[in-house]
């Protein structure tokens, strides 16, 4: 089992001990959650409230926070950003098992599948005729690389990925069970009363760093090609329509859903559930709230909220306002009345009575 | 074939039987599916004028809508509760396929698993190394259980469901095909132009009597555990955030999304693409409409609608006076004019023109 | 490799050729796409500006837009709608393998299953009792076909659909990857604090020519069944509640969600992510925009938006005037101040100041 102690800790993230520099604990956890082997994580205000009662043996502060523990007597490691200070922590307790190289006896291999060095195919995958894995790629359980599918370098595909024909993932990827890539886009013509398939004979192509989550759907292009950039990370239970075209590092939170041939710039975040309708392009580095949705271009550096989407600011402005609109209405029926007594009044040749 | 007897049905929900009572049906069904050998199902006020055409051979009516039937001379049940009074007829009728225990010859067993007694495991399921499942548990086909998860007594896990490692469920489980349990968490440090993977290590652990819809995914702690209580039932197509806690008896119907940290307390209720923005808490009994998400705490018993959620009496308010606002916009245009026109008058010492 | 002659697209599409009509392609792909082998396709006003930089070798366009291109020297094709015009190319590039007839020696096919002639079954695929599969189907690696589930003539299931037991599709379904159908509903009854689940009895009836997306879930009747209309299509991650009645010819964009009992009638169009609560009727040729979401009855011909749903013009009216309302509540407080004010001054006898 792997342990820490404090001291090495506050060496490699820059920070300094409070209390026992050779404490042990084997990991780090939320403070409700920590025991008494396990540093605390003290890394928000939210949490303060938390301290007392949790009963880790130790915590891990922000700087910023350390004025609100004077009264606890755990050693403390205290650190600029815990989080940074965290990932080597986590790194070597990081729970995905290593697979040994090799080709478990129940895959199907087609012919004309070219398989890297130090692959790992599981049990059940299927690799159509003329996919290609490259060196270092694991192959989970039951997934399906469809025929002239091609994966690079140190991929990992968890259990039950399906990869249709002709998709060309890049390098150091990462697929989480159930992401469909390649998938036919939604296109139809409408003929005689009935909708006839458009055959989609394009492609999904995806850079480097790529991570696509569980149970999300890539659709292939229809002519010409769907592709997601360089390091660009999809959660959960996203759909993205056919020829999108997403840039380098974007981020989209669990299922967003983005329409046929639009184009996401690089370095674009979308919170959970947003989405975009088609044929538009969002600027480099916008960002979208959750459930934020444009339905025309969105100019570089745009922070949008609603549908259709608006700056976030004028957003929650009119939301405020929203709440004043029953009360405002009343007050615009009272001011015709006033005024129309006013005017009575004057016409009559009186002062209104008040 | 399961056949019943009007008279039984009667008896088993202490409700009446007018007409024959000896009359046999074999199921019951929606009013406009109903054939002539089953109960046509009278539950509802909306589906009173389906009676007439409805092929049913008997009828199951709610004793507060009996009075709308008195020209129908079919056999009827009538009962307080209809749906309560169905419940034994529906059991009986349960077409979900029991198998018998056994594993199959094709699953694939890695070292170290325990299989309860009475346990059925299907083709092509997979049990990865060292875990545990529960007496009577029913594993479906091409299943995969992670390394160490474990489940436990009576479970079901239909076909194509995917536990990552270490996923703990407790007894009585129903998962649906698709569902992916104790996926890595969203989460990243952007350094350097890039966004960098933090280790997900936390777990995933479900209480007893816990259902889970198809094609749902639930993260699995960055640090922690994501939780979720016993007999909460999440529909299809949910995200559930890393480190959520979602206590006893929720519900949440389909395609809901919460993110992360975000604590859901006991019997809360959820409707459609309801969602939460993360690090808040849910009061107990709360109810969310259909696509409803707060963004800060929500006291306990709260019912709420729109985004950001407000209290649903207040939102369906501000919803009808929105749709005034465009004639407001017009009235207080008047408004200004005519108040200018009478001040105008008032200073020439005139009366307005009407 | 498919080889095309400008001469032979204009004639198959009643189009001319201006330049070279002996000029062959390979393929038809968007301008940023087309290579010096392809035609680069000019169907919409937004992509003239992409002319002059694409490197297709030959261009076409709708006659609409033939004016813009006046200074291109490039051979290309004229047609009155190009994408029309691309269909028979697109049909000759599918790129859908075809599989040689057959059941893959891995498939488990229990007893009593019957296939029918030119029926090709996948590797891992599990058929389980009583199933039955028409001639010409495709059946997909890892797919399962529950108990007694029935599949027409000419179908196609992708890799890793799930068909619980007694499910029922026409000829000519196409269902993609991760697709459920015949999932349990989400019925419960609230007894003693706890959700005890109504056993869904029904099916899924799905007609011919219906095309289910990758993820979709289909439940089945609570008690009768769940019907899907011939030639309807739903995209990804749809969820579809139990006892929903779909007609005939209905599209669906992804993300939508269908709550129990819902009827949709033929020929309605639902945006990405638009919904519906249950228990209600959306009538005929109805379109909802992305996210419209009504909650009562829809006539026939209605177009709507938002949630609740409303005319989408009216929606829309409401939108823009919602921009103008914390400027709205400005005025009417100056409004109540100038009354004021001028009321003071007619009580006065003076005339205001200005």
């Amino acid at each position: 089992m792997t342990v820490f102690v404090l001291r090495e800790i506050a060496q490699a993230s820059g920070g300094r001990v409070v209390g026992d520099p050779e404490r042990r604990v084997r990991g780090v956890a939320p403070l409700r959650d920590a025991g008494s082997d396990e540093l605390g994580l003290v890394a928000d205000p939210r949490y303060i409230r938390e301290v007392e009662d949790s009963r880790a043996g130790a915590l891990l502060v922000a700087a910023s926070l350390e004025s609100h523990l004077e009264s606890d007597s755990r050693p403390r490691v205290v650190v600029e950003d815990p989080h940074a200070a965290m990932l080597p922590l986590l790194e070597a307790l990081d729970p995905t098992p290593s697979y040994a190289p090799g080709v478990h006896p129940t895959a199907v291999i087609e012919r004309g599948v070219e398989i890297g060095p130090e692959v790992s195919v599981g049990p059940y995958a299927v690799l159509e005729e003329g996919a290609e894995i490259g060196a270092g790629t694991r192959i989970g359980a039951h997934c399906v690389v469809g025929r002239g599918a091609r994966i690079g370098e140190r991929g990992h595909l968890h259990p039950h990925v399906v990869l249709y024909p002709n998709t060309f993932l890049g390098d150091d990827v990462v697929l989480h069970s159930g992401a469909r890539v390649g998938v036919d886009g939604f296109g139809y013509v409408f003929e005689g009363g009935r909708y006839r398939k458009v055959p989609q004979v394009g492609r999904v192509k995806a850079g480097d760093g790529v991570e696509i989550g569980a149970n999300t759907v890539v659709d292939r292009g229809s002519i010409g090609d769907t592709r997601l950039g360089d390091g660009t990370k999809l959660d959960n239970l996203i759909q993205i329509g056919h020829n999108t075209r997403i840039g380098d590092h974007v981020v989209m939170a669990a299922q967003c859903g983005i329409s046929g041939s639009t184009t996401i710039e690089d370095y674009v975040q979308m919170g959970g559930q947003a989405a975009s309708t088609g044929h538009l392009t969002i600027g480099k580095g916008s960002r979208l709230s959750p459930r934020g949705t444009p339905i025309s271009d969105v100019p570089p550096g745009s922070t949008l909220m609603g549908y259709p989407a608006r700056d976030q600011k004028e957003h929650m402005r009119i939301y405020a306002a929203q709440g004043k609109l029953p009360d405002l209405i009343r007050k615009v029926r009272r001011l015709e009345r006033e005024l129309e007594e006013l005017r009575a009044a004057v016409q009559a040749g009186d002062a209104p009575r008040e």
